[in-house]
């Protein structure tokens, strides 16, 4: 039934949408980031009541239209790839899925509110267009930064929480439900948003002890903001020193953003011409 | 009246009490944390008064077990050391005694709720099972840096302290009591809540010449918060370099979470036999 | 039509405005310092409406005055360069003509309060003075340390933003319109202002699942504010390093403020004779 | 007139209040610094109203009795000095006696408001006392960090203000008086709290278009706040990789609190016998 042919036509689709090397690719990309920043818009536009009841007929016309878009783009993936299921229990193939689906279902239940946020998922489709990959080297060290200094920032965050909760407690018990600590996890939450240094003001201690303690939880908030901030800073610049040495940053640059057909592996090296994971033929002919 | 036997049955529960490097002491600090965190969820839903009246019954009964728990747990503890008045008066044991305590006086003098606040101790009780110690390399790091700028963010805490109660002075004679600013002290603390950027609002300057002055204390305390993140930031990458040439941290590694039976020292090396500080045997018999 | 002494007064002339090695030139950019500073605070006043009923005639002559001192130095400065082409139609020559103009608008049409606003283009003026240069080197490397870092804030920057429209939703979802998060853009806002740590207030979560989430996005930002932090700490590290070792701090300094009066490039070697970019003669006869 | 004896009298004085090396001069300073709090606290208390109707006369009579020991110090520290003159126009002679002499004016006039704010000054007595310098070393290092980033900071606090101007006149235009930002100095009082994250929310953006422009200063805000902590924290650690070069911390801890009877110079070495600054014996016959 796979005439060579047809087979052809598949891979050349598979090139158009998987990749980003070749000038039908890229325009591609740049198109579907259109799409989906335009779909974002939408979403939020119709969250809007004044400018929902204004230009409800457009704003759903260009849902659909949208929706239609994303429907062709889907079935495209499913067809050109080998292994159609795969693609479809990936986590972008998930999020295509949800991103998609609401629309129609809105047709048989009608208006589900919930549903439609679903859309906002679409967001999350932008980050397989950073593919075109501008500031690949950039996000790659700040990535290896984070991923270093984990550990230590989760020992940091845990603290925090802890600080939190036995704060949150004090608080309670000083300020009482008269001033808005009206319980515990509430407390708590009031000591996160101050120890963060946000301070939204829909809670603040009222009695004289109150304030002494905030001010304390504030200095202490002040002081240790620098704690993650060292890390972070101490690892990127360690990072940086091993990267000058290694010269590890360029060598990401090359690889390449073409995707295999058989097993959707990512990131070949630009002289690959089998790929690296499954050993199937990379479609460069 | 101390037969061999006895004591091989206490040292075997003081093994799984005390320490996590048997399957069965781990199993015991995985078990004890689960419920310590259950009884600090159980302490805040109680404080929560919607659902305190609906599930007042279940809160309870929970409680109740939580407690009967504690008191195996901390009778267990002081059976199995050889010196129990040093474990009931160390930190640990009068946290342990002071969490468990409450419930049992709650039954005589009935509902003292500054006493049910004392149950939130039970979260200190969190850093015993850090003896897991997963981060433990990463903590003792991050502990020296602070300990080497100790005394520098000392200076630095002192600092802003002293310029919050000039400014706080200067504020409540520019603003006022009908501004809000209604007594130097309350001045001050309106002045550390903008130091350190929380910025709650349920004070703010309403005068052209105190918003003025806000802006240069916001300034101030936006150009300063770089200090303490600077000192942390410098003492973390030096403790670094450090770390790097003498590989200090993979050592503490090695150091595991036996607990001598006659003198609660902790940890010992992989390889001791007798305890580092009093001599005694320890137990891996 | 051009007679050498005529050419030489107004040679004269545009060292005195367009430079700022000379006597004079300094002189000429600190009076243009003080106007320009003294229009600003005029704007300023006149937008106070108490301040503005009281002395309102004051502050509409000093503005013409003003105005009139721009007027004047607008065609002193169209006068004395080759080709007023270029300088009227160059960025700094759009602003101040912008920042002339409106005075005399408002003599015809009457009072139009966005024209008015367009006089406070004139701060931006101020860097043209800035020439004067005194913390040129600080800049200097302020600035390249901020442009190597460019790319990868961006990538942080843009994290950010997805980060903060994926939150925005779901708290809309969560929340609802009856505590203020009346639409999706309302609560990307929210969220914006959240994980920056401004935290104004007027929007807060009321519901206990609302506050947990936010709490995590407060911790969310908290933690990840270490991360422009770090890298702009790491980048400004490695760049002084650089600099130490080839004294590049220095160089920029030896370059003086003469404009090329041919084509009004900027920054020439002190040595220099020529224009480095037209070949015209550079006026120090 | 001046006897041996008398002169003995005055440099043993002289010895205890001026310097801290000897038992005696460590107490004087111990003592002063507890009145200077106690001085300190008691101004707070006054300011608050429920207390100072309350124990209104403790209060004044705590004040007397600081008042008095004050004025003793002040007379004492006249006397021992050769040059008295030098010490009362000097800086510290100025606060000393504009912190003690409020009191004596309001038994004249009575009860001025102001001039008690004065007395707040006596704060400032405190750095006098930092003498006793437990952590010279850690401040002197930080001062020089922050002297080096001095002019850099400058320039940055100079970019964060010229930008508040300007966002602050666009945020005038786009929200108007309607929604607080009712003239152009309390738009850019408004822009520095967002900037620099405080955002207390007694003035918050209304419109769409208001909220959108504050997004954009909140994450720029965001963004900035990185340079000032990456300058400090580069500078910190050029500093300290330097000290450690040339181990110029220890130094300044060897130079002791002696002040010089004829000149008032301070910071001898140890081993001096004669003021470096004028020449004359030093005490310690």
């Amino acid at each position: 039934m796979e005439k060579p042919q047809d087979k052809n036509w598949r891979s050349k689709l598979h090139e158009i949408i998987y990749e980003a090397d070749t000038p039908a690719g890229k325009l591609f990309d740049v198109v579907l980031l259109i799409v989906i920043l335009a779909s974002i818009l939408l979403v939020m536009l119709e969250s809007v009541k004044s400018i929902d009841s204004k230009y409800h007929d457009i704003l759903n016309i260009s849902e659909w239209i949208i929706t239609v878009l994303f429907t062709v783009e889907y079935i495209a993936r499913v067809i050109t790839v080998k292994k159609p299921l795969k693609y479809i229990f990936s986590f972008y193939g998930i999020i295509d899925f949800l991103s998609t689906v609401p629309k129609y279902i809105s047709l048989i239940v009608g208006g589900v509110h919930a549903l439609a946020a679903l859309r906002a998922l679409r967001l999350l489709r932008i980050f397989r267009i950073l593919k075109l990959a501008r500031y690949l080297g950039a996000s790659l060290r700040l990535m290896s930064a984070l991923r270093a200094s984990r550990a230590k920032i989760s020992v940091f965050l845990f603290a925090v929480i802890i600080v939190s909760i036995i704060l949150g407690t004090i608080m309670y018990l000083v300020e009482g439900e008269e001033n808005g600590f009206s319980n515990i996890p509430k407390s708590v939450y009031w000591c996160i948003v101050t120890l963060t240094t946000v301070g939204f003001g829909d809670i603040a201690p009222q009695t004289p002890l109150g304030q002494f303690i905030a001010s304390l939880v504030m200095i202490l908030g002040y002081g240790i903001i620098a704690v993650p901030t060292g890390i972070v800073s101490a690892e990127y610049t360690s990072q940086s020193r091993k990267d000058e040495k290694e010269d590890k940053i360029k060598k990401p640059l090359h690889l390449n953003t073409q995707v295999c057909v058989n097993c959707s592996t990512e990131k070949h090296r630009d002289d690959a011409e089998f790929c690296y994971h499954c050993g199937h033929k990379l479609n460069d002919e």
